[in-house]
C-alpha cells in the first residue's frame, strides 16, 4: 500500500468515526424521550393508572412522534453519509449543526407531550420550527460535501438530487410552520406527507434523479430536432 | 475484489451498522432504568435510609425486572441479527419497531416501581402489554428478513424455527396479559417461564428445529411404508 | 480461510461485540452521574451559588467517587476481556451480572450525595455493599471463562491470578462493609487502598503471578533437596 | 505477520478502543444537556408557551454554549488521539481526567441556564472554572503521551506545538476566570476568542508549528552569519 492509498483510507476512517459518534447521539436522543413519560405520568391520588393513561394519551403520542422524527433523521443522516467519502476540518462543524438539532428534539417533544391538550397549535408550531431547522441542517450537510468535492465523482449527480430534496423540504417545512397557527388538521396532514416522503430517502432521491435524467434526454432530443 | 463482492460486503457492513446503533439503544435504555430509583427513593424525614429501602423493595425489584427484560431482548436481537446477512430500505423500519418497544420499556418499569404495592395487577398488566408488543416486534424482525431472503439459504430452515418461537410468544404473552387481571401469582409464574425460555434463544430454537427435523424424518419413513 | 478458522474468528468477533456493548453501558452510567448534581443543587433563595456549592461539597465528592468507581470497573472489565478469546450462550449472562451492578452504581452514588452529611455511615455502607456486589460479579466474570476454557492456554496461569485478586476483593469488601458501621475513617482508608490496588489491575495480577511463580520455583528446589 | 507487528497492532487497537469509549462519553454528555431544558421550562399557569420561551431565552443560550463546549472538546480530543499510536496502563487514567471534566460539564451548563439572569458573573465564573479545568486536562492528555513516547517520532515536533497550545490555554482560561468577577462583557469576548481558536485545533497548532519552524530557520541563518 502506498502513502496516497493510506491517506485516502485514513480520511475514510475519519468519516466512519464521525458517523459512529453521530449514531451515538441519535441513539441517546431517541432513548431519552422516555424520561418525559416517566416524569409527567403520575396519576393524582385515587385515579386508576390504566384509565388515567388512556385519558392522557398525548404524552404517548408525543413520544411516538419524537421517536419517528429522530428515526427518520437517522435514516436520512445515514443515507447521506454513505456518499461522503472524505472529510476535512469543517465537516465536523457542519455535522455538529445536525447533531445540535437532534439533541434538541427531546425538548419540543416534551412541549408537545405537555401542551398538546391545552395549547395545541403553539405546541405543534414549536415542533414544526424544529422540523424547519432540521431541514436547514440536512441541506447544509449535503451542500458542504457537494461543494468541497468530498463525494465520489460518480455519485455527484445523484447526491445533487438528494441535496435538492432537502432544499425543497426547507420551503415545505417553513410553509407548514405557518399553517400550524391557522389550522391544526392541515398542518398534521402536511407533516404526515413529509414523514412518508423522507422515510425512504433513497427512493425519494432516485425518483427525482430519474425525472431529471429523462428531462435531460428529452431536452437533448428536442435540441437535435 | 469484483463489484458484486463489494456490494455484498457493503450490504453486510450496513447490517453491522444497524446492529451497532441498536446495541447503543439497548445499552442506553438499560442504563436509564436507574434514574427512576434515584428519583423516587427519598425517605421522608426521620426514617433511616437502609430500613426505608428494605421496606420499599418494589422499585429495586422493578429495576431488576426492567434490566432482565432489556438484557433478554438484547440477547435475542443479537441472535436474530447473526443470521441477517443483507439489508434493504425497509429493514431499518422493522428494526425501528423493536427499538421503539425497547426505548419505551423504562416507562412500564417506572410504573411497576411506583404502583406494584398499590395497584399490583394493573402495574403488571402494563408491563405484560409491553411484553406482548415486544413479542410482536420480535416476530416481525424475523418474518421480514425471512420473506425478503435477507438470510443465507443454509440458515433458512433454522431461522424459520426462531421465527416460530417468537410467533408462539405472541399468543403466550397475550394469554399472560389477561391472566394479570385474574391472578398475580399465576401471571408471575407465566412470565418467569417466558424469561427462562428466551434467556437462551439459540437453545430454544435448536430444540424446535430438532423436533421438526425428527418429525420430518418420521413423516418420510411413514410415507415410505 | 477454512471453516474452523472462520468459526474461531466469529467467536472472537462475538467477544468484541459483547465488550463493545458493555463499554456503552459503562460510558452511559458514568455520564448519568451528573444528573444527580443538576437535580439537588438548587440553593434556597437568597444564598449565593458559589458559597452554597462550597458549603455543600458532598454531592461533588459523591460524583467524583461514583466516577472513579465506574472508571476502575471499566479498566478492570476491559483488562479481563483482553484475555477472553471465545464466547458461549452463558457468557452474556455472566457479563450481564457485572453490567447490572454498573447500571445500579448511580443509585448508591445518589444516596451518598444526599445522605453523606446526615447519615454518613449508612450512606457509605450502601456504597460499600455495592462494592461487595461488584467484587462478586468481577470474580464470576473471571471464574466462568476460566472454567469453560474461553481463554487461551498460554494465558491460563496469569488469568488465574487475576481471578484470585477478585476473589480476595470479595472478602476484603465484605470486611470493609461491616467496618462502615463501626468507624467511617477506617472504612474510607480501606476503600482507598482497594481503589489504588485495582486502579492498575494488570500490575496487581502480575505481582501475584510473580510471587506464585517464585514460590513454585522455591517449592521445586525444596523438593529436589 | 510476526509477533512484534501483532503487539504494535494490539496496542493501536487499544488506543482505538479508548477513543471509542471516550466518544461514547462525549456523545452522551452532549445529549444529556437537553434534560435541563425539559426540566426547567414549565411556564407558570396562564402564560403562553411561545412568549414564555422567548422571554426566558437563557436556558436555550446555556444549552447552545454547553453543546458547543463539548463539541469543541470532542474535536480537540479526537485530534489529539489521531497522533497517539500506543497506550500503557496510565493513559486510561490521564484520559479519565478529560472524561471527568466532560461528564461534569452538564452541571455548569445547568447552573448557567438557571442563574444567568440573576447571578450572571457567578454563573459564568463557574462555567469559566470548568474551562480552566478542561484546559488542564487537555494539557495533560498531550504531555503524558509526549513524555512517554506514545506518539510516532515524525509527529513529535508537531505534537509538541499542540501541547503548547493547550498549555497557553491554561493561563488564558485562568485570566478569563478572574475577569468574570470584574466584567461580564470582557469575559464573554475572551471566551469567544478561545472558542474560535480551538474550534480548529489542527489549524491552530499548524500556525504555531510554522512560526516555530521559520523561527528555527531564521536562528540558523543568524548562526551562520
Amino acid at each position: 500500500m502506498n502513502i496516497s492509498d493510506s491517506a485516502v483510507e485514513k480520511s475514510q476512517r475519519e468519516t466512519t468515526r464521525l458517523e459512529a459518534v453521530s449514531d451515538g447521539v441519535f441513539a441517546i436522543a431517541i432513548t431519552l424521550l422516555v424520561l418525559e413519560l416517566t416524569q409527567i405520568l403520575h396519576p393524582p391520588n385515587g385515579e386508576h393508572i390504566i384509565s388515567y393513561y388512556i385519558h392522557h394519551w398525548e404524552p404517548f403520542f408525543a413520544f411516538l412522534i419524537g421517536f419517528l422524527t429522530i428515526l427518520v433523521c437517522w435514516i436520512n443522516h445515514h443515507h447521506v453519509f454513505t456518499y461522503i467519502k472524505r472529510t476535512d476540518s469543517n465537516l465536523p462543524w457542519v455535522n455538529g449543526f445536525v447533531l445540535l438539532m437532534i439533541t434538541f428534539t427531546p425538548f419540543p417533544t416534551a412541549v408537545l407531550a405537555e401542551y398538546l391538550g391545552q395549547e395545541g397549535n403553539h405546541a405543534i408550531a414549536i415542533f414544526g420550527f424544529n422540523y424547519f431547522m432540521i431541514s436547514v441542517a440536512s441541506y447544509f450537510i449535503c451542500v458542504y460535501p457537494y461543494n468541497r468535492l468530498l463525494i465520489d465523482h460518480n455519485d455527484r449527480e445523484f447526491f445533487n438530487c438528494m441535496k435538492l430534496t432537502y432544499g425543497y423540504s426547507i420551503i415545505y417545512t417553513l410553509i407548514a410552520f405557518f399553517v400550524c397557527f391557522i389550522s391544526i388538521p392541515v398542518a398534521v396532514v402536511l407533516y404526515l406527507i413529509l414523514f412518508i416522503a423522507f422515510a425512504f430517502p433513497k427512493e425519494l432521491a432516485t425518483r427525482l434523479y430519474k425525472r431529471r435524467q429523462s428531462g435531460k434526454i428529452r431536452a437533448e432530443l428536442h435540441k437535435k430536432k
